[in-house]
């Protein structure tokens, strides 16, 4: 890895200022406390070409998940750098979540016009506060300099490992018919926040659900996280169920029951009349950069999720249903998903979520 | 990760090509065979929120690293996209071959500004071709479009994971007093390239040299890949070693040793009477982009180690010894290493190679 040479990569070669990137080294390498990858004697974390991470506990497998944020399509050159080194880190924490798995370790890849040592230790607040509270070790990475041109947009890239017992991971493709669909905390300030330029505290702070991630283990049949959206998401989960499971699966997601999971941003919009609960709900649909857990569990599990949802103080859901479509069903189209109102109807076409299945036909 | 989400990470929230995007997904989904790290029925790669990785081997341990490539300061815009998407690999893979790591998983993060389909498939056929030698599985990945700017320099980054028997990997630290340094294949080329403009094999197609760390796993006490320089490298295994032993350990190295184990490149400059064989081992100690292994060994190893270069085809070439230094000894200074001639005096000051412990003393 090239923090252990990240300042020797200039040796001789290039006209970058060496002692500044030794001191870079430097910074990443006490930058965050060590948690459990490295504490073990036959760990080694930054300073060699690679790190050593302990050995993994018995009876679990590792997860890997990476994840770029780029200075002008993911985030503003304004942006408050506690916040981007937040994020960096919570996005890929999200993904480790949505794999029931137990953070353990990760690299950074940082490329920067200039060091502003005080910005960069901002940004690695930002990371290293969330390391601590997740137990995950920063265990190298790469600084690359891109040079002074401001048309260079800056970029962060982690890639983060994860611990899951084995054969316990949710993935997309477990969804079963008669499962309830589920999803945890609120929705729609993400979408609220890019719609109106709001500087949300869920677009730049958002909280990764690794507790409720590994609480699922054993209960959750699939488990994602919505990044671009509840809508888009409940098709992944449709489509990846019908490739593994040959069946012709479908969600009928309840529209009407996001009303009671929206955002705060959304329900002070509905309190000075700026638009309708319906309205809300399409949108809380379609919002992206929520990090919140969407998942699929039996009936049986109801009372198990009520209990967690008490446990780790966190509202979870249930916005729809699985089933099996066949030639006698009102909705055997092939739609992954169907939103409906209450009474179960199919909503009107334009009434429906953006996001949904007819964007993602186009993509596959 | 994002290729799992990475088409739909664009739903309904910017104005990117989708279902272009949605290829390329496809894309690099099949780009590479399935090797180790996927073939285990509870395994999964690209297409969920993170990649499931096989059970770690009994008694063994995984390495990380990661490495960035960016156009401009890398590599140039019209480069070879089969050999840039060998290199990306590549650079990592010699990371790991530097530990004795098995190659394992990596994960594939990719910026660029547009998505042109052949060169892109360029890039994965010299990408895969490696995949394939050497038993390592993409896994997942990031995709992102950087807009149409050609000021924005493309990039592309890559993190690996090996295995390694428990407490067996090399580090750099493993310096012990009396051991041979020795150095793989030949040096030179890199150095040569960059500075006569010329398109290189060694540059451009680095091989990473896996079966070699591999093969000296148990045999030597130190290693570390030639990325920066040989002289640049040896300093870091002397100051690493000196902070985990407490001893004032030294590397004499013997600069004529390096005649034996020159590029193709400096030979033909030498026939060429363009510069002399003392100028072409000072040239190629500091030659970087060289991604040879240097190692050090007790002098009980020889034997073995002559064993391995026979079987592996593949010169293996002593060119220094680690002392512990006292204030009695006529190198007691405190340079990590001391470049000698063949009588083992120090080389005068103008004939020391660049990238030596002056340019490294300035960057911790």
């Amino acid at each position: 890895m090239a923090y252990s040479t990240g300042s020797g990569r200039y040796c001789g070669r290039t006209n970058l200022p060496m002692g500044e990137f030794g001191l870079i080294e430097q910074f990443f390498r006490d930058a965050c406390p060590k948690a459990n990858a490295l504490d073990h004697p036959l760990a080694l974390g930054i300073g060699d070409d690679a790190a050593i991470l302990a050995p993994v506990p018995p009876g679990h497998q590792v997860v890997m998940t990476t994840d770029t944020l780029v200075e002008g399509r993911h985030y503003w050159p304004d942006v408050d750098p506690q916040a981007l080194g937040h994020k960096v880190l919570a996005v890929n924490l999200s993904d480790l979540a949505a794999m029931g798995a137990d953070p353990w370790a990760f690299t950074l890849s940082v490329s920067v016009r200039t060091l502003r040592a005080a910005w960069l230790a901002a940004f690695m607040k930002g990371m290293s506060d969330l390391t601590s509270r997740f137990h995950i070790d920063l265990v190298g990475g790469d600084t690359v300099s891109l040079g002074a041109d401001p048309s260079s947009p800056e970029s962060f890239s982690v890639t983060a490992l994860g611990l899951v017992p084995q054969g316990q991971a949710l993935r997309r493709d477990g969804l079963m018919p008669g499962d309830c669909i589920w999803v945890s905390g609120d929705l729609g300030d993400g979408e609220h926040a890019v719609r109106t330029h709001t500087p949300a505290r869920k677009l730049l702070w958002p909280e990764p659900r690794v507790s409720l991630g590994r609480a699922l283990r054993g209960i959750a049949h699939a488990a994602i996280d919505v990044s671009d959206g509840l809508s888009c998401e409940l098709a992944h989960l449709v489509i990846e169920s019908r490739r593994r499971s040959g069946l012709h699966l479908q969600v009928q997601a309840v529209l009407p029951a996001l009303s009671s999971c929206l955002g705060s941003l959304p329900q002070a919009a509905i309190a000075a009349g700026q638009f309708d609960i319906h309205q809300a709900c399409q949108n809380a649909a379609s919002s992206g950069d929520e990090y919140e857990l969407v998942f699929a569990a039996p009936e049986s599990a109801s009372a198990a999720i009520a209990e967690i949802s008490g446990h780790l103080s966190l509202a979870l859901t249930p916005i729809g249903r699985v089933s099996e479509q066949s030639s006698h069903d009102p909705y055997s189209d092939s739609d992954p998903v169907v939103w409906c109102d209450h009474a179960g109807l199919p909503v009107s076409q334009d009434q429906r979520p953006r996001g949904g299945f007819d964007h993602f036909a186009a993509q596959i």
